[in-house]
Parts: C-alpha cells; sequence; structure tokens
C-alpha cells in the first residue's frame, strides 16, 4: 500500500526546527505597498503605527529587508509544546482516489485553537508582554484566532479582550467557552461598549456583525485603554512573517526526504496560512532558484482575489484603521448568510496581493458545496475532520489529483490543512441536510462596494 | 528552561510502532473470571459469545494464555494514520507548578474521535469486515467511542448503528452530526426501535437513558439483524488487548531515552485507557522484573473500585448480556444529573478488576470540581483542552507532583491523557458559572443497588 521510504507523517525533531522567521519580503522585487495614514494618505509612521501595534512588531510591519528574523527563546520554547507540525503523506486519500499523484499536508491543527494561529498568537503577546504592556485587543471571527491569542495570553498572564462577531458569539457558544477558559473577556460585536460600535448598532439595529466591524471596535478600545495594543491574526506583513514557520517546517521536512512539491495549494482567507505555507518556496521562486505552481483557493462567496480590485482600501468596516493596498472587494462588503465555511474578510495581504499582482501565483474560488463534499471525504479517509476553511485546500487538492489520475501524472500535491472542524458542525449540518446553497454575489453587487473605494491621489 | 536531553514530545518512528498487541493475561497468576451464561451461570462458550461477537474477536476475549497477538497489517497500517501518539514531557506544567517531579503525558486526542478509542474500534470493524459481515452495532454515552466506530466503519465500508444515550444525543448534537459526517445511523436511547427499548421506555416514560440502557438495545439488534455483531468500547478483554498499543509505545518511548516511571496514572470508566496504557508496565510487576506504583482514577460519583464490590453482575440494564465478575454498582446504577466528567460506567475492566483485588494496583476517587480545576489548569500551560475524563488523570498528577514539591523528591510521572474536550463544553460552561457540585451517593443508595445484584451459586 504505502511507499516504504516515506512515513505517513514527518515529523522533525526539537534540533531541526526554525529559529529564525523567513520574511518573503526581502526577496520581492516589487515589494508589498505601505500602510497608509486614512487622512493624509501618507504612509503611516513608526509613531503613529506605534499607537495601535507593539513597538517591535511595528518594526517587523515595516522591515521589507531583513531576510531572517530570530525567533526569539521564549517563543522558541512555546512552539516546542505543539510543534513541529506533522507533514503528512495522505496514503489513504490518494488510495481512495486512485491517483498517481502523491500529496502531503501539512496539518496545523493539533491544538487548542484548532489552526495555526497560535504561531502568530503567541509571537504578538510575547512582544506585547515584553514592552510592558497590561494586555491586549483583538477580534475573531470563527474563533480560531480569539481562542489562539486567549492561549498565548493566559500562557503569559496577559489581559485579552476579544471582540467577537455577533452571529459567531450566539452561533458557537462553545468557541466562546473555550476562550473563557483561558480567561478571556468575550465580547459580542458590535457591542455598545465602544464609540464605533454604538454608532453601527444606530445605523443598523438588526446587525448579526461583521469581522470588518469587530476590527474597528478593537481598535477603538486598544487606543483608548493605557497598557493595551491591538493584535490582528491575519493580512499584516508580521502575521505572515510568523507563519513562515510553517513553510519553513515543511520545506525541512520535505529536503530531508528529497521531495519537491509541483504545486503548492493553501485556503485564504486574509492570507495568514497561504502566506505562511508558501514563504520559502515562494524565496526559491522569487530567487530563480526554483519554480513552484503556487494556488491560493478562496470561497466563491467572498473571491477578493479572482474578482476583487487591486487597490488601497480601509481594513475595518468603522475605518478607524489605515488604509492597505490589497486585493478588496471593499471594507462594506459582507458575504451573504448562506456563506458557512469561514474565509469570510474583504481583503487580503499585502504581500500576498502584490505576488498575484505580479503573476507569482494563481487564485482560484470554489463554490461551498463542492468544499464540504471535499471535506466529508477527507474526514472518511484521513482521520482528520477539517475545518470548512482548509477544506477549500482539499476540495482544490483532489481536483488536481483527479487530473493527474486522467493524464497519468505523478505530480506531487502540497497542501495546507490550516485545522479542524470541531466547532463548526453547524455548518457540516447544513451541508448534510441540504440547506446549503452556493450563493454569489453578481458583478453588480460587487460593483456598487468597488465603486465606495476610498479615492487616493 | 528544558532538560536539554528530552525532547517536549517523544515521537516514535514508524519502525519501532508495535507489531504485536499485549495480553496482560498471559502474566497474570489469577486470571480474570470468565464471563458467564445469564441463565445457567456457566462459562459462556466460544460458540455462545459468537452470536454476539465476531469469531476472532471471541477467541481474543478468551484467550488468557498467548502473550503477544499479531497487529493485522491492515490495522497497523490504519494506525500510522493518526499514531505513534506522541508522550509529551510537561515542561510547562512542570514550571508552573514549581515542581521537582518530571511529569509525561501519553496524548491520545489527536483523531477525531478525540480519543484513544480508535484504537479498539479499528480492530473490531477489521475482524468483523473480514468475516464478511454488513454491519456492526453499538452503543455510545459521550460519544468518544461512537464517532471512534463511525469512522472506522466509513474505512472499510461497514454500516455502522449507533445507540446513543438520549441525554448526550440531545446535548451534543455536535457529536451526533460528526458521526453522520461519518455516515453512521445513530438513535437515542431508549428508542422503540428495539423491545428492550420500548419495555424501558413503558416502564420508565420519562428516562434520559443510560449507558446499560443503550448497549441492551445494541446487542438486541446485533443478535438479532442477519450479517451484524455488536462491539463495545471498553470493559472487554479484547478492548484491553487492542489498548495496549498505547502502554507498548510509550514503553518504548520511555525505554529510549532510558526513563523509568515511578508513578503511572489513568482514568477509569470501564478501564479501556488505563488497561491499555499500564500493560507492558504491569507485565513486568507481574513477573517480577520492575516495580511500578499504578493509579485508578475514577469520579467520587461513579466509584466502581473504591466503592463498589468485585462480584458478578449485569453489563447492561437490560440483562440481555453475559454476567461479568468485576467492580460494580449494580446494573442499575446511574451517576447522579449533576455528573459532567464522563466515566459513568457502573462496572469496571474484569482484568483491572482482578489486579486491583490482587492487590497490584491502587484506584482514588476525585470530586468533578477538583477536576475540572486540573483541567483549567492544564489547557492554560500545556495547549490542549483536556476531555473531562482524562482530567480526572490530570488532577491525581498534579497532586502527586504537588506531594513532590513538598518532599522534594523528583519523581517520573506518567498520566494517559485520553482525549479532548471540544465537546465537553457545556460541562466546562457549568464550571466556569460555580452549577457544579460534587454530590456522591451514599452508602444506603448504594448498597440498594449491591442488594439486587444477580445471586450467583
Amino acid at each position: 500500500m504505502a511507499d516504504q521510504k516515506i512515513p505517513y507523517k514527518i515529523y522533525l525533531e526539537e534540533h531541526e526546527m526554525p529559529t529564525s522567521w523567513y520574511n518573503v519580503r526581502a526577496d520581492m522585487k516589487n515589494k508589498p505597498a505601505p500602510l497608509v495614514n486614512p487622512g493624509t494618505h501618507k504612509p503611516m509612521t513608526a509613531e503613529e503605527l506605534g499607537g495601535v501595534f507593539c513597538a517591535e512588531l511595528v518594526q517587523q510591519e515595516m522591515d521589507n529587508d531583513t531576510p531572517y528574523i530570530e525567533i526569539p527563546e521564549e517563543i522558541r520554547n512555546f512552539y516546542k509544546m505543539y510543534r513541529p507540525s506533522p507533514l503528512v503523506r495522505a496514503y489513504c486519500l490518494e488510495e481512495k482516489l486512485q491517483t498517481p499523484a502523491k500529496i502531503y499536508y501539512k496539518f496545523e491543527g493539533n491544538n487548542t485553537s484548532g489552526s495555526h494561529k497560535l504561531n502568530s498568537a503567541i509571537a504578538q503577546a510575547y512582544y506585547a508582554k515584553k514592552q510592558g504592556l497590561k494586555g491586549v485587543t483583538t477580534e475573531t471571527g470563527a474563533g480560531q484566532w480569539g481562542t489562539a491569542l486567549s492561549m498565548a495570553c493566559s500562557y503569559l498572564d496577559l489581559d485579552c479582550k476579544v471582540y467577537m462577531v455577533k452571529v459567531s458569539y450566539e452561533q458557537k457558544p462553545f468557541r466562546r467557552e473555550v476562550m473563557r477558559t483561558y480567561g478571556a473577556c468575550v465580547t459580542p460585536s458590535p457591542s455598545d461598549t465602544t464609540e464605533v460600535g454604538r454608532k453601527i448598532l444606530a445605523e443598523h439595529p438588526g446587525t448579526t456583525g461583521s469581522l470588518g466591524c469587530a476590527i474597528s471596535e478593537a481598535v477603538e478600545v486598544a487606543v483608548s485603554t493605557p497598557g493595551y495594543r491591538y493584535v490582528l491574526g491575519s493580512v499584516l506583513n508580521q502575521v505572515l512573517l510568523h507563519q513562515s514557520v510553517i513553510g519553513l517546517e515543511t520545506k525541512t521536512a520535505m529536503d530531508k526526504y528529497g521531495i519537491k512539491p509541483d504545486i503548492i495549494i493553501g485556503c485564504a482567507g486574509g492570507g495568514s496560512n497561504l502566506g505562511g505555507l508558501i514563504s520559502p518556496f515562494m524565496g526559491e521562486k522569487l530567487r530563480g532558484e526554483a519554480d513552484y505552481r503556487i494556488i491560493a483557493v478562496e470561497p466563491a462567496s467572498c473571491p477578493s482575489l479572482t474578482r476583487g480590485v487591486f487597490a488601497y482600501d480601509f481594513c475595518d468596516t468603522g475605518m478607524v484603521c489605515p488604509l492597505a493596498k490589497m486585493y478588496t472587494l471593499g471594507s462594506d462588503f459582507i458575504p451573504a448568510p448562506n456563506h458557512a465555511g469561514g474565509l469570510r474578510y474583504h481583503g487580503m495581504s499585502p504581500v500576498l496581493s502584490q505576488l498575484y499582482a505580479d503573476g507569482l501565483m494563481e487564485a482560484v474560488s470554489v463554490p461551498q458545496t463542492k468544499v464540504f463534499e471535499a471535506a466529508e471525504q477527507f474526514a472518511r479517509v484521513e482521520g482528520i475532520l477539517p475545518a470548512p476553511e482548509s477544506s477549500h485546500a482539499i476540495r482544490v487538492a483532489i481536483d488536481e489529483a483527479l487530473k493527474c489520475k486522467q493524464t497519468g501524472e505523478e505530480k506531487t500535491i502540497l497542501f495546507g490543512l490550516t485545522g479542524t472542524g470541531y466547532f463548526d458542525m453547524v455548518a457540516y449540518e447544513k451541508f448534510h441536510e441540504g440547506k446549503m446553497d452556493d450563493y454569489v454575489p453578481t458583478d453588480e453587487e460587487l460593483q456598487a462596494y468597488f465603486d465606495k473605494l476610498p479615492k487616493m491621489d
């Protein structure tokens, strides 16, 4: 059954784990555009950003030149608690598909946050602690990021305030309860605890919230409370930097066994997992040392790369954040209520946006029922119940493997399995009961959002 | 911070994984008492048992002599999908407790069943498939066993009918949904699909069910449906045999690094995890090659070892199953409704019961609020949200480590972390909100159950 040389799961030894993060920006010819001040449209200074983010994270955010940044020892020790994550050879899936393709996935779900989010959460919490802060604020949608940050803050004795999109807060009481286990204070957003929250509630009384709105509230609390800063689980350059640990481990494990991927696939919401997974491979590609086909997979109902525009836009609904140049659907965009599968942010990491604009990676969008079909197929043979987010990557990995079956090509496919779906059973239930549809926004709907993008000079 | 020689997590290589299960009965001087026919009180014959269980599993159930039984290659390949499980050095917990003790735990939660149950589920499903059966029936309480069996059956294309204790079915819709993802048919018990279910419903119209009652229904369906057999996730000798993979991996990993545990701790409901974890260590103890302090931990609200009697009793409420000689609280015993933490079976594995009766292991019972305190403390530093069941072992491991702090002894403590608590957040919520109490049955209550035990010749 199994190729004898490659084990089902490759675990690195502790001494093989990365000691530095890799900053892909250092190898990019076209750097990602800087964050700009929403009032002046001038690049944000370190001082301006320092009001929102921790000082050391501001440096990481703005550093487009240093290729390797050392991971502090405390963070490396924390990583050892749940890393290295396994690189899995999907022998069982290959056999089920009867494909000549070799499928690998890097599985990041073996920690209580249920995802890769902990990789950046511990880094951001560490720098906050080092700066002597009392606490941090953030937003969470599906709850993976909020859980990860709660875990990191609890470990470091930092206060953690989470604004959770109201619809998730109500539909996912267990997620909320996990965060409480870690001592976090969780508030449904929009709330009356912030000015921007009260404003949004007044304008849209029945709203069930959005990520963009929760970000606005978390930022307001951070900048108005002494000893607090704001932290974010995706989109930002610093987050992709921290998440490079995924790709670095993957690359080391593959090199150890002489494996070279032909295709690298990752789901893309704000870009944290995809950016982390591909980073060292993209580095080789940028430096002309190797070539890989890299595919970002997004939901058809929230298609920022495939149908958005590459422009400066707000990162939040309340427009209190800096502007970022990215593929965006407009900061007011909220996926239709039938959308069950995560990846619901309106924009995309500026780094990934630039790489995509430069033709260095592809993007595809997939309808959600096809995503859940792939999720179920995967769960039944690989023993892992995947998160809906991760299942976008599974969908395309299976499709590519089936193409290989037709052509007879023995391609090596690598994808990122970002997490587990234990808290997403409401979505699975909708799928099982045939209550899930594949609505996608019309061109006219999207155009209306694009018309509201901020006008730049 | 960390002892440099021992990594945070020890993963065996594939070639170091066990190729045989270890049958501790072979080394027991006093063998566990045989299952007896409830009518004749004579030992069950292989033929009689064959109506309920698969033929090869009957052999394993009755074999008190063969020390090692080969694990079929198909099962070994399935094991590779989610095993070896990590043996974790709890450096972070040790540091938090400021104890000189060295704490290790074998973590079995990294698969979708969320527990060690998959180790026996795949074995039982495999033998059913090999015998050419169409499907299997079982019961589940908290849902870990039902999930595990669903996964195994889905992998092997076997039909799977699960009778789920009604209160769990209603309170844990997500567990039910996971089983549906694997294609299982899940029925709340007691149900009107069986004779015994209808009888129980008629006698106790408002009942929310019990494990003993769900077992009766599952057995009835198995023996009355052509091509079906019944499978069970704990208590039986065969289950302990399959679960020995936990202890064998642990022993190999410890031997590799020259670690010798002083104390081995496991939670005990029916005994599947504890029996598996301790088996090779108990084997050494039985053969006089080594000595270990072995502690079974059970809930104070369901204290079969610490307050039960060692006697022949029914395994189920409907009294359709053979009698087993075990520590029991009586087959009618159901823990009080305030009991949130799993481990709710009225009896205990006959193997463990005999070992306990012979003074080869200790047992303690712990109140549930203390269990959840330990669970939360563990989650905050070790990055794993433990199942309530597993947290019984954590409680005693922490207590023993704190004793070492007082005495200055550098003991090595090993415990079994059987699984994750993602589907137990209702219990965590009760704990957070102070709605959990520590009711334990009175002696009079227990005596009333003991008075109803079957009279043997």
